[in-house]
């Protein structure tokens, strides 16, 4: 028995070795370009794993925060919620033929998208809480799974979820495997980003914070249920996001990486925090592969914390630049000659 | 090289082994008495475990949700956290020559409590608001903190946290041990608990869902800091815990722990999930070595949640009876003699 249980020990130390060796060899990064960019998330994992280093950070304490929207997954032509927002009003315009004679909902019925925008964020609230409200929590994860399994990008033509970055999520593999948790910190609803989180980040729903309609308790044929209430709850965006990290995780994390103004408090807040911090932007500069755009975009506008990283010291990366590839399933090749 | 490799994991396969044998056959909860409250947890633990059994649970869907007041510390003769705003009225007045004649805050400082009862919730949130806001959310954790190194039980004379229940502890470890994640879903203020979670309970700040004050990001000097607001950002009682539950974690738990009707509807919502499901109450009839109190108490009143859990098959603790000692460092001759 004794034998048996040591052999089997010693075949799994083999694996173990061996798998060790491999892996050290092959690259988390592979695709990104070696790079300032590349260098300066390498040596800052390695210098708070280090232990007896001065840098050294517990594991308990390894915690990365990422923004969604442009930062893991494509946010242009608009944000993907956006994009079901209005999926969804054609959706349900049968059932509301008021629809056709009342703003904002007739614009989006006539596409008419120069309405839509004079609309203001009181139009865009109406029709968020026209698509996001009524239901149950339960009921409107569904939507959404049934929404992403279906909709494609209008200028890409692939699903959503096919549009996440390729060097982000070996981002996110290569913390986690340097024991880092890490946390989805969104602009975006909590529950809408929850139905893809776990399955195309690796990240589970209990980490992903954002922005969330009141929901009210209630007893329903005998049983319990959550119902999404057409009605703020919180804003997770902005100086809301260090408001949310505060009040979902409760301790400050080390490493913060976003793409817009909307992170720059995020960032502010992780970066103030003692002992190494770590903050990253990533610029969208690829016109050919994915979009190009920052200080004047209405979606993802990149301005004033783009002018504070050289000063911050916080990494920015130039997806034309640093990127070998940018989504799953295409090389660089491919994705130039789309 | 490989030798010294094979050798050092041969020695480490013999402790693992060993190890193993020896926790297999140390009780987990040694401080539960032998009953059907503790056989249904061992069993609900074995049965959701059990690979390729019917009712197997998935490690990532392996989630309990624990009421704080009552059901993991003390709670009596006022939540502790309660008898921390009576204090901070007390050490803050100085500061307020103001309140020696104005209520609520005159009945706290003559030990008034008939006075102070009869100002109702609006008196009450008054104290709270004078006590937990107008600081910045790390000013807040470091008075909780001094607070409790020094603040006594007023009938025990132990600290607070040496008050917590050594037989909940001996279940939050067998649960981890298990693969589950524990989390607190407290009524109390979720930066309260967190001071001390994870120290005593092994819980981390992020797996702690509570109520809330509202905190605002500003800069300070420079600095970035969150400031506590004078104004409820959530209730995380009653229907407010399955609500907190749904917006912090996300996922239904198969688990929940409470002791009092603020904690049953996180049960009944945990309850109506599909599959395995487990529900505890914890009733204090303990009159020697703790408190006895249910259907008529003021703090952690039980009554409905009583009726209901013979009807929903939810498990009773009686404290005198299931419990071999209460608090931590405590025999059960000690703690009689006390």
């Amino acid at each position: 028995m004794k034998i048996i249980v040591l052999t089997f020990l010693i075949s799994l130390g083999l694996v173990l070795v061996f798998g060790q060796q491999a892996s050290a060899q092959a690259d988390p990064l592979s695709s990104w370009n070696d790079g300032a960019a590349k260098a300066s998330i390498v040596r800052f994992v390695a210098k708070v794993t280090k232990q007896g280093g001065p840098d050294y950070v517990l594991p308990a304490d390894r915690i990365a925060v990422f923004d969604n929207d442009g930062t893991l997954w494509i946010e242009q032509p608009l944000y993907v919620q956006g994009l079901f927002v209005l999926d969804r009003v054609r959706a349900l315009a049968p059932r509301h033929p008021e629809w056709k004679d009342t703003q904002p909902f007739k614009a989006v019925l006539e596409n008419d998208m120069e309405t839509l925008a004079a609309s203001g964020p009181k139009g865009i609230a109406e029709l968020v809480m026209a698509t996001h409200a009524g239901m149950t929590t339960e009921e409107f994860g569904r939507i959404v799974k049934d929404w992403l399994a279906t909709a494609r990008h209008p200028k890409l033509g692939r699903p959503y979820t096919d549009l996440v970055y390729q060097p982000m999520l070996e981002l996110l593999a290569f913390l986690r495997a340097n024991g880092f948790k890490t946390y989805i910190v969104s602009g975006g609803g909590v529950e809408f980003v929850r139905t893809f989180s776990e399955d195309r980040y690796g990240i589970p729903p209990e980490q992903v914070i954002g922005s969330s309609n009141l929901t009210r308790f209630e007893i329903r044929d005998g049983k319990p249920v959550l119902v999404r209430e057409p009605e703020i709850d919180f804003i997770d965006d902005h100086e809301g996001k260090p408001v949310g990290i505060n009040k979902f995780i409760g301790r400050r994390p080390i490493a913060a990486f976003g793409n817009s103004d909307g992170d720059l408090q995020m960032l502010q807040w992780v970066a103030a925090g003692e002992g190494p911090r770590f903050g990253l932007l990533v610029h969208h500069d690829d016109s050919v592969r994915e979009y190009d755009y920052d200080r004047s975009s209405h979606v993802g506008r990149l301005d004033r914390a783009l002018d504070e990283a050289p000063r911050r010291g916080w990494t920015v990366v130039s997806m034309k630049r640093d990127w070998k590839t940018v989504f799953p399933g295409y090389s660089r090749e491919q994705e130039k000659q789309r």
